[in-house]
């Protein structure tokens, strides 16, 4: 992008005074002008321009030959652009201008019948809606590898104990591939929500003409299947007014980028010296010349950052649409970059997650030795007491309660504890209570459908792979 | 909700400064009670009881005696409550205590076995659920009535002519009946996405308790299905620090009311003297006792205005969730009010859209004035001198360009220039052309699919209908 | 505020569907009015009222026997308000008319005179603006006792040694105290925006009337005077229109909680067991009534959730002022509810964390225990090698972290590692270095300005008291 | 920035899956360097260099020739970057180590010696500080270059009557002149944020060093003052931590980009067909080549919608930097971008705004003609009625009403009612009424401070002139 600030100095003294010495037109050029970030649709561009061409050709409202001329050409700018070869213009504005300018540059005439039927608004609102289709579809296969990678993981660590928290406090032991099996769901339902996304937005604008359709006797069902629409839109002003694809698609990567956010602070806290859960090899890490122990998570640390700039680009594009009268106003141009940003930050941000992921090293012994710290299994007592001595939840809990305060005057564990101390509190309780105290028991013991249990672990894991994999 | 300030003078003088002057323990009642908002979730507290209550004894995790105290005292305690008897505590914190309590009161010892197998995590995150999905059937039935409003009105007016804009300029004749469709089908995408996020919430996390499951032998399937759920959620973890349907939720919201503002954008500039294309009555306006002819379109501006609401209620929630470590943390508390307070604006912008919908008087005779300002018709010249004389639609613009211009020096509209002029800029057009250049024609000639012509509108009223209603 | 969800069942089978049985005007009353929450602003819209009846009389504008009875009249309304007596009516809409209406019950006719010369759209914007500066006056007063209550601890842990942390791993040691002083530069600067807003929304707006200024022989600067504004506003329009001093206010209150935020994640992160670098009491922690040693830090978490409210509210009403022309809209009535509610959120926080603050007690052991582990003073060993050894500072890190290297292989400290195995390393090392390499050594040393050094915060101490107290 | 999608095919059967293929050092390189965009940095990074250089010198930590050497060689630095000659590589990461390689070729080991007493922590701060400090003096500059245009246009207009809208409906006459001052108030009130910030914003961080100051012997105030800074940062930790500058400009610039969405909303109704208060020529429209009237206002649509990506920013970059711990943390490497971006939109909003106000030509005319439909002066008979009769302001109101009744019984405007015909409402009136009821009168008779007769109106122009020019 041009830099604004470059003729500082020219300006100083100008008329205008302010940043802008080169005088109006050289102004609306630079504000008005799209084609600076509108070029990354050229693929679509072109893609709509085939279709549209065709369907015209066999309406008998353009010639057969020049459809040919047109679709040869086509081709040929594609190819120009692909290998880098395209001198894109900013005084032809955009996108949409610059492949037409160069058309009638290869094939003359018959380039003036492309436009046929349409308009520079229903065409970027297939171009945007085509680009936005292929983001949906790259993000799936990004979560699909991030989901590959965490339950390859889960799948390893099905049994490996570490600390449940609730505000981060340790509250029950629970396994690592349980724990990151908790992702695979999140990431689930953001591929279903792109799933969702793309197929209500599958509606082909084509034809939709400026704002009014045409009197062209087109054919939209045509144009729609071509580029793999399930439909023409139903009204016109509102298919070339309607952003609604651009900002659910901001939606459901905000929320994606805050699932990112998530493992990325447990990442970052896992690798702290007085975690220690996880280790990042240098590939995921930065390091100190002076402190060859330091291993700072830049990357965790970058992702957990980045889902402020998705999040940003939502809010800024919800402003850009609201209170914005039908049918297009050039407030509408203001759509692409923030979904451009958003889809290179989420695609950025996914393939360092899924790298993380599958270099990190767990470490089941700082696990273990932080779930050990405390009572992790005084649930699994109170539980014990319900079921095998018949007391209320209520009651248990306050039983519970008792006992391992005693056990922490001794300064021991709850399994620890003699039968004997326990009885004081309860005296009920028998030497089976014993087989709910360990850690291994504990998990073993939460078999309950989504529990943490290793078997419901591995179950889960094969589940995953059936449903996602 | 308390007004922190209460105590201002108080503590002028006290050990702590500022102005809580009532002590730490104060304090944290305040910021940590929560039964001020959240006792909104009563209804979905005393179901999810009682589902989970007759689940436990089919289980024969508690007797039946029990069960039929606690159901029968829930049952009390909802109707209690709905008659407005309850005394809701802060000092029990939230509505799940609250509610517990007043069971204890009223059935004594039983009432400790209801939270067995449970806890205040899976609870709150199925309340909430439950909560969000009886919002999304309210919404969709609110976006119903707007879209009947709007289609009845389209019918009226399927063949009112109106400026068609871009720009806020004049394009091309529309019809208002083909305007208000525009609108239908932005609120049937809104409701497709409550419904995409309705079946997508459907799981219940019930049995997830705390966050790693449980070892008493629930039946999961059983309580989501008398809740209404499709199935368990699969991970415990996630199940206890998933917000994704509160967010998806406001996203959505946010959408809709983005729609609704820029419909509200448009009441407000078609009641301006300078547009007059609708009139509203007293009932959605307010006047001015001394000019009559004033009538503010408040409702309008206050339905525009508060599409930031509900953008800031998502972006709070965001803000929120984002950086936060698995399982629950009390950040999570923070979920509700922005979701309560988005579902009561939005209900009301609805309200107040769809009152005016039907309220308003249309004036046809203003809508014509005002687009037989400008050449409304050019494009339709243009299209047919592609058409019929077969020129390259580019080429066809330019000799479009040339006879405006000569129309606009005399100071006629397009239809009234004589035959002979327009063969100045081009021999070879013919008495046909004045077919396509009353507005009539212009608008009853595009009668591609999604189009203006008013049989297209009356044919998309019906199949509107078909979809929607 | 009512429930808009009511009426539910009975407007199921209405004229209207949806949720608003009651009809249009019931709709447009609950959109419309405005008591609900402006009733907040009371007390100002009553000094505004007081100020303005002073000004009219002193103009001769009306007499001043009406200008005793309304003074009278606005304090008797004042003082039903204060003492709860006050019948707020949702049929007079907003503030302004509940007074004004009571005030003619009280007074009768001279009530009609108080509102010569003004309009409700300048009173509002008075009443709103001396609210927003009671606010930041009472936002003064919050952030001073929370810097008070840093300030105090920092004094007692001027020398407390604790990991100074980036990317949250241990860099170099710092002492709890200059941490902790940080954050009241950060409040610093919140205090010093908050008074840069108070200084510039201190313009009177009344007397702007409707939009255009009056024809009144009007006294502006005598009632800026009477209300404590500096000046009255320089333009009618701009006046009624301006709602900056509502966004200053979000705009820094939300750079506030951010801050605040950032102290709370540390208080979560440090009552973790694994750092236990703090420890909260019951009064700011809830615990578990089976797990003794678990307390969470409920009101930490609330504080770094809170943020995300004051967040929304600020981008709410941003979205709200975007794109509205002048004068005055009803979408303006949308301002209210944000900055009551942030100013609530933060008053709550602030409070929270001054409760927090005075609450901890630090565990300089675990602190000390934390910075040991690693090679926090590698620095100040090149630090040594540069200014000793004259080394330049990029040969200075080498050596060291070959040095280092060797210190890990051993398993030893720096400070333990033997003169001779750094000699092998580079020959030049004296014994002098060990000078360097204890923990204290290292913080005794940063005695640049700004710097950690315990003597440094001692004088940072005192300074802050006297800049900030 | 490079194309992260730019691997596709290589990477689709790739071990890592998804789209970087590239394995996971490419991925950390990308989403680490940051030389894409603090390359923006360079200037302020080599001021930042030689400040610190010249005083290790003066300070002994360095010799005077490693000084010289350096000196000159960060001038070779800046000539190569200043002339496009300078090669920047993303494996130096970012614009410091970029830098500093280069000085390293070109001076050899002194070049070592400059890093001593710093961190690339401090030096960061410093950098992003002054490029702020530097881009708030420019938003300076482009303010009031604005400014002095809408003084210009208000003292040419300082009589041209207008609508003044509330609501969008005509309330009471004012001029044009007065509307356009109304804007240079709220840009002053951008001005004096943006000084306020920039006073806020000037302690210098440099030789706060990686977090907790350095034991080098250096005069901190000696920097400070080099780079223009007014002090040293009081506090190292917080020095490296505090991004509130960043946060701070981008709630200014947010503010003032509302600012400019609400003339450029005004701007796009005035130019509509129904307004017509304003042209705009082609410099800042668009045109239609087939219907020459049509000037679509592109560049005011575009700055409408820009605000939407300064909002974005702003809230995007709160949401990094709530709940970051200190000291430094690799989220913050996010916080440029956004205020890069948004400094480009706004000079770019501003200078088209600036443009679009010495370019519009108003049309006092159609702004007549609108004021005069309805009955604008209806306020004026009831001042009249109240200052001449001595009504009670609310009896008059009703007076007023009853009068504006008859007229429009009529068909006429109120100074064409007869005097007959208004004594039948009230017998009291007098022909002095007439004086007062028409627009000129209206206008000339707003002579309260800040009203819009024209008189004052002229006196604000020159008032505006001394304050901000």
């Amino acid at each position: 992008m041009t830099d604004p600030k470059s003729q500082t100095d020219a300006g100083a003294n100008s008329l205008w005074g302010g940043r802008f010495a080169a005088g109006p037109s050289a102004i609306m050029q630079r504000i008005n002008a799209s084609i600076g970030f509108d070029k990354a649709l050229w693929r679509q561009d072109i893609a709509g321009s085939k279709a549209h061409a065709a369907m015209l050709a066999r309406q008998g409202i353009i010639g057969e030959s020049d459809r040919d001329a047109i679709l040869a050409g086509l081709d040929q700018v594609a190819q120009e652009i692909a290998e880098g070869r395209f001198q894109f213009s900013e005084d032809l504005e955009d996108i949409h201008m610059n492949v037409e300018s160069r058309l009638r540059e290869i094939i003359g005439e018959p380039a003036g019948r492309l436009h046929t039927a349409r308009s520079r608004n229903d065409q970027v609102a297939t171009d945007f809606k085509l680009w936005v289709r292929d983001a949906l579809d790259r993000l799936d296969g990004d979560l699909k590898a991030l989901q590959a990678a965490l339950i390859d993981r889960a799948e390893e660590h099905a049994g490996t104990i570490m600390p449940g928290f609730t505000h981060l406090q340790t509250a029950q032991p629970v396994t690592f591939g349980h724990h990151l099996l908790a992702y695979v769901e999140m990431l689930g339902r953001d591929r279903s929500r792109a799933l969702d996304a793309r197929a209500r937005l599958n509606e082909c604008p084509l034809g939709s003409a400026a704002l009014a359709g045409t009197p062209y006797p087109i054919d939209r069902e045509m144009t729609a299947w071509a580029l793999g629409f399930d439909r023409p839109t139903a009204n016109s002003l509102d298919a070339v007014s309607d952003r609604d694809f651009a900002l659910e698609y901001l939606s459901l990567a905000s929320i994606c980028a805050t699932h990112l956010s998530r493992l990325a602070e447990e990442v970052v806290l896992w690798c702290t010296t007085q975690f220690r859960f996880v280790r990042l090899t240098d590939a995921f890490t930065t390091g100190s010349s002076i402190m060859p122990q330091k291993r700072n998570p830049d990357a965790a640390e970058l992702v957990r950052a980045k889902a402020g700039r998705v999040i940003g680009a939502l809010n800024g594009l919800l402003v850009v649409m609201k209170g914005l009268p039908l049918a297009y106003s050039k407030d509408m141009q203001e759509d692409k970059e923030p979904v451009f940003q958003a889809d290179e930050t989420l695609a950025l941000c996914l393939a360092a997650t899924t790298g993380m992921v599958r270099d990190l090293t767990a470490d089941p012994d700082a696990m273990r030795r932080a779930v050990e710290a405390g009572f992790p299994t005084a649930t699994d007592l109170a539980d014990w007491l319900v079921r095998s001595l018949g007391l209320p939840f209520r009651e248990a809990h306050h039983v519970t309660g008792r006992i391992v305060k005693l056990a922490e005057e001794r300064g021991v564990g709850l399994s620890a504890l003699p039968l004997e101390a326990m009885r004081t509190v309860h005296p009920a309780i028998t030497e089976d209570v014993f087989g709910v105290l360990t850690l291994e028991a504990s998990v073993a013991s939460r078999t309950s459908f989504g529990g943490t249990a290793p078997d419901r672990v591995r179950e889960a894991v094969a589940a995953a792979r059936e449903r996602f994999l």
